[in-house]
């Protein structure tokens, strides 16, 4: 007897007859014995309808009303789902978030979960029900509705999964499983059996966005044996877990992640002296901005200057620029130049650590193809190339051929 | 400065457009110092909207669940009307039935408010907030959303007013107020500018359907000032309340009512014993029959029988039928007559008790028009007369007549 939470997202709950499906699916894999707990998202286009009303009444909703209204969306799905299982002749019970004891932060929108108590959704469980649950809502101390931001109903069916101390917590989603590479750029992409919690929030930082790194956390704090699953393909998956138990451990390197969404930003001739990179990447803090990769080079040891490079997010570059700019004065640096036109290819995987070739077959790779390597970083797990924009489709797939190379 | 809870139905708040109107109404209204409480219902056609996609999944709607559905519709409105306030300058907060403290029993689809614990609300309101609550719903002391049933919004506002000891509950409507008749039968039907809890009991229970009768009920257990306002006229209005305050008590006669929903049936030829009349109606009421008028005759003292006649609702007539049937034997009476072109025609008038000519007046006025008068009965505040179907309009075109003839 296993204890399953499995959650279905919004294009897979959008029409009565969705709804239908997957109850049945649900029964088709439920073993006897096995306990159930769904957790659903919206329908389909229901938050998008629910913000065209907003539209038509304000542009500055307040946060609280935002979730209390958004939260109605996956209450009907709930509702739907436990009737299409009472019509099937399976016992059902539906939980909004405060049922089911999720209990959140105050911050409405994208509220984090502190804590669950799914005692209600236990005793349906013992009663012989399955449990529906809504995603991506929960409610404070105060009992305030909150919504969990994007990708809210992984977070809510990997938090139970692990209050509960689920055996496997299946996400299903409309594509295969989780990626060596994004198989739109890279056509030889394959799909991985396996991937720990540290490299999935890895790719995620790097701009592979299957799972929200917030569910992968809370996967990784709890023990939670994340199933990452086809709607249309029932061999296909990937399982995230904290450690490989397959042979597929062999490729050291686990993904290959790109990200298009990066500009650079090179602060030119800054004065070496301690406390410069805190005085502007403090400043960047405090304006709720994001810096990704960090190169400090020195231009000219003659003249004790520096240059300070790095990364933001497109969306964020003139902010940058602006606050970059009001410390010129101040810090005496000579200017500020910045590009637009550069991608970032990250490398991925933990076993990286014992194996030191990597950077070298990576920028090896690179290098045969004729692509210019701009700013370099490093994690434990990963490693980051900012290269130029247009070459980042030539690069992922250089770079996968290369590490994945092994692969019939 | 005053506390006011307003409500506002379906129909006036169907779009965002008039949600906002809503709004400006509210705030127009709002004098300076006061605290207002806004109950809402769902949008429009919401419900109906839901209904769909509940029919698409199932004919045997678990009712935990259609409330759980159901309780959605109020939600958007609260998110809405609250940002819709927010849009105008003026602080707000929205609150599910849960939040407003609105407990009730679990009877689902139909659940009744057991108490109500307005602390959130007030909360709200000291703070300078526009407290804006889901009509419709409440929540079980085990965390079940519950809806209230038919005119379940009405019901929250009244509830909501009594435990906060607010000054009035405004109830908007889309009529003037109450009338002495139905207006589209009676056109000289007048708008009485007060009638109290009791003359409004007995008006919906005689089939005059402007309030429900738990919302008039609720405000007679909290002496709660009921105003039925219209939503396009400010002058018009009646108020529901214990006593009447005014001049307008001349009229003894508040209301002429009637309902063409009935039928008639006679069980004729009953032996006179002793606990015929409980056995006929218990098995009635077991089967959860409303039986309205009852009338006893004696047919023949040496034969020793009687007849019985009482009206049902149209809709159990058949019911009723088979089930009177099945006593036959076991009763040995001799036949069963039924009547469905038959109607009820009623007066109501809280001063009727002190003024014995009513009756007659009544009687006078459907003799003059030469219509047979069938069964009769009557409470403290009510006569009712069973007419022909076909003649019901004239009858409350003459009895109006007869009794509000002093007005100009």
């Amino acid at each position: 007897m296993a204890l399953i939470v499995k959650k279905f997202g919004g294009s897979s709950v959008a029409t009565p007859e969705k709804i239908k499906q997957v109850a049945k699916r649900v029964l088709r894999d439920k073993q006897a014995g096995d306990q159930v707990v769904v957790v659903v998202s919206a329908m389909g286009d229901t938050t998008d309808d629910l913000l065209a009303l907003v539209e038509q009444i304000t542009t500055a909703m307040p946060l609280r009303e935002m979730d209390m209204l958004l939260a109605t969306g996956e209450q009907v799905t709930i509702a739907l789902l436990a009737a299409a299982f009472a019509e099937l002749g399976q016992a059902a019970q539906s939980f909004t978030g405060a049922q089911a004891g999720i209990c959140t932060n105050k911050n409405h929108t994208k509220a984090r979960i502190l804590s669950v108590d799914p005692t209600r959704v236990r005793d349906a469980l013992s009663e012989g029900k399955i449990a529906v649950v809504a995603g991506f809502q929960g409610i404070t101390a105060e009992g305030e509705i909150t919504t969990l931001g994007r990708g809210g109903s992984d977070t809510t069916a990997v938090a139970l999964a692990g209050a509960m101390k689920a055996d496997v917590c299946e996400i299903f989603t409309d594509v295969k499983g989780i990626y060596s590479a994004d198989p739109r750029i890279v056509p030889e992409a394959r799909m991985m059996k396996e991937v720990t919690y540290s490299e999935m929030l890895e790719m995620a930082r790097l701009g592979a966005g299957v799972m929200q790194p917030r569910a992968v956390e809370l996967g990784e704090r709890g023990d939670v044996v994340i199933h990452v699953r086809s709607t249309f393909c029932e061999e296909c998956g990937t399982m995230i877990r904290r450690d490989y138990t397959m042979q597929e451990k062999e490729f050291i390197i686990r993904g290959v992640a790109h990200d298009a969404n990066v500009a650079k930003v090179a602060v030119l001739g800054v004065p070496d002296q301690p406390g410069i990179a805190y005085k502007i990447f403090s400043r960047m803090a405090d304006a709720n901005i994001d810096v990704d990769m960090i190169v400090q080079s020195v231009r000219s040891s003659e003249q004790n200057i520096i240059d300070l490079v790095f990364t933001v997010s497109k969306p964020e570059l003139s902010r940058t620029v602006a606050l970059v700019g009001q410390l010129k004065d101040e810090m005496g640096f000579l200017g500020v130049q910045v590009d637009e036109n550069v991608a970032k290819i990250s490398v991925v995987g933990a076993g990286m650590l014992g194996n030191p070739g990597i950077a070298a077959t990576m920028f090896g790779a690179l290098a045969e193809a004729g692509i210019n390597i701009g700013v370099i970083s490093t994690s434990e797990i990963s490693i980051s190339c900012l290269i130029p924009a247009d070459r980042v489709k030539e690069a992922a797939n250089v770079i996968h051929k290369r590490f994945f190379a092994e692969e019939k």
